[in-house]
């Protein structure tokens, strides 16, 4: 089959590889519904993460399975399911401990910008749904499989609460996320940080109440004008770069909640810094997985339409004009149809 | 009258200096029952915190009331008080959000270790006890201004919970408050990290379960035993220092907290490194106000004895030697008699 590999930074290309097989007996096969480029993905794409040789694209997947293994006992062949772009057996004590993504069997899911992926771990890993949902309601359930669960567990890290005031820092995907995340939560004021209009209008469309489009030290002093000089009770940093961090940090009011799931490159805390400003912070890979069937039960009920988040629809073939588009900001997020 | 002035590292002297006054209407002059030596005085004794010139040692204090200024009703004259080294209004938004160690009138006591001690923001910051209390809870309540109530803070950052496994790294007084702390918690497993007999001794007496004498690498990996492999769920970080820093996030499970007490000398954290450990982290000066009068009933009813951490108690003019003690470890913290 075709799928998509990163060559290097900048290269990455549609080419023929072997279709995935049943490696152990725990995988399942599944035939994806549609697949789509992670904002993760950019940091190898721009080069600013190291590449150790080709790589196989793609940890967001939804679709059909095909084949399992013999120890698979939860989903079949026929099934559409959604999984977690980090697996899980769901059964270890980190699991039971809510936290699927540092299970002690995780491998991060690899080559699923393809039309078939191999799930490990099928049992603990994949939900599936009752009937074959809809097909306008595929880009919605794609979203679940990571962008909208790590859009939420910002939000759940940050401890957005009923009533609670929350900042988002970034505005990409899981920055547009959060803020639906956070609505859903109860935050009765959502300032979204952004500086691009199409951003600003599905950030207010899921739920911002406020657009801040400075930033540095205007933003900061713009939260905390809105704040009434308190600030936020709950910040979703979803960037991962020093300074988001520190926007963050400087925008959290002190007993505040601070949950950043951008994974951070190149950053570094202070440790007097952090103490002196007194706010909790959590991160770490999403535990999309303890979500996902609320999640999915949400876009399911249409409740919510996390799926508008992809603005950009390609077939697959055309993988590397949406690697483009994401990289030089055209496009918000790309769905990619197989 | 006389007190204690830190001139430079290592040089502490009692000495003459203005009996403290009334500078606003808002302070109150308190006569010291009993002060002690901080952990934290340690920093500039050591050198290791710079000093612009002497400084007025002392921010652990319990006593009674002499004078008030104009605007102060909340306390009066003849009353026996507690209050916390860090002052508070107790009405602004973050005081009533819980975090009175970050108010915005806060400011740190100095010069309480001396006979006579101004408190600033006195109705904030002052707790009054009913009647005047038995000599025999002196040190206990002392202890709850800063020492234990740092420890407590500890614990409930560390998110120590009914059930839970707590893991305190340090065995100063702080670690051993924090022990005393995650057993009224209701922690079921405490592993206190102590090389030190005595020390040893006081965290089982508080109810620490396991006594972990290893340190590093070692340390980490007889913890890790200890708790299934899992790591613990609350991780009590009670020193400061770049080690103490790195066990306990190597000690915490994921999705556990760590609670850092010690003002962070020198430390930094990992963005990345401390994302995919993902504990939840909260550190700060302690919100002491908050706890005091839960801590102050606890020894009045004597249901605790932090006291018992003063092993060490020297008429205050030998203040000098209250620090040597301390420095050279042969105490674990000194009460000082005025």
């Amino acid at each position: 089959m075709l799928a998509t590999i990163l060559h290097a930074p900048g290269d990455v290309r549609y080419e023929e590889v072997p279709e995935p097989t049943i490696r152990k007996p725990t995988d399942a096969i599944i035939r994806l519904s549609a697949t789509c480029i992670c904002g993760s993905d950019l940091w190898p794409y721009r080069g600013l993460q190291p590449l150790s040789g080709p790589a196989a694209m793609g940890h967001e997947y939804c679709g059909v399975v095909v084949e399992v293994g013999s120890a698979v006992t939860s989903v079949k062949p026929g099934q559409f399911v959604v999984g977690s772009f980090a697996t899980s057996d769901n059964t270890c004590p980190h699991c039971r401990f809510g936290f699927p993504s540092s299970c002690i069997e995780r491998e991060f899911m690899t080559g699923a910008q393809a039309p078939y992926a191999r799930v490990p771990l099928a049992d603990g890993t994949l939900v599936a749904t009752d009937e074959m949902p809809a097909d306008d309601l595929i880009p919605s359930l794609l979203a679940t499989s990571d962008v909208l669960g790590t859009g939420w567990y910002a939000a759940e890290a940050a401890a957005v609460k009923e009533g609670g005031t929350a900042v988002v820092v970034g505005d990409g995907a899981v920055g547009l996320m959060g803020v639906l995340a956070a609505k859903e939560m109860g935050a009765v004021r959502i300032i979204a940080m952004s500086r691009h209009k199409a951003r600003q209008e599905l950030a207010l469309e899921y739920g911002a109440t406020d657009i801040i489009a400075e930033r540095g030290e205007d933003g900061i002093r713009r939260i905390r004008e809105l704040t009434d000089g308190i600030g936020a009770d709950s910040v979703l940093e979803c960037v991962g770069t020093q300074e988001s961090m520190e926007q963050a940090i400087s925008v959290c009011r002190p007993g505040g909640h601070i949950g950043y799931v951008g994974v951070p490159h190149g950053v570094t805390f202070d440790g007097q810094r952090l103490f002196f400003a007194q706010s909790s912070l959590l991160g770490g890979p999403a535990p999309v997985r303890r979500f996902l069937p609320h999640l999915m039960d949400l876009v399911l009920s249409r409740k919510i339409n996390p799926g508008k988040v992809f603005d950009l629809e390609l077939p697959i073939a055309d993988v590397a004009e949406g690697y483009k588009a994401m990289d030089e900001r055209r496009a918000i997020k790309t769905l990619l149809r197989v």
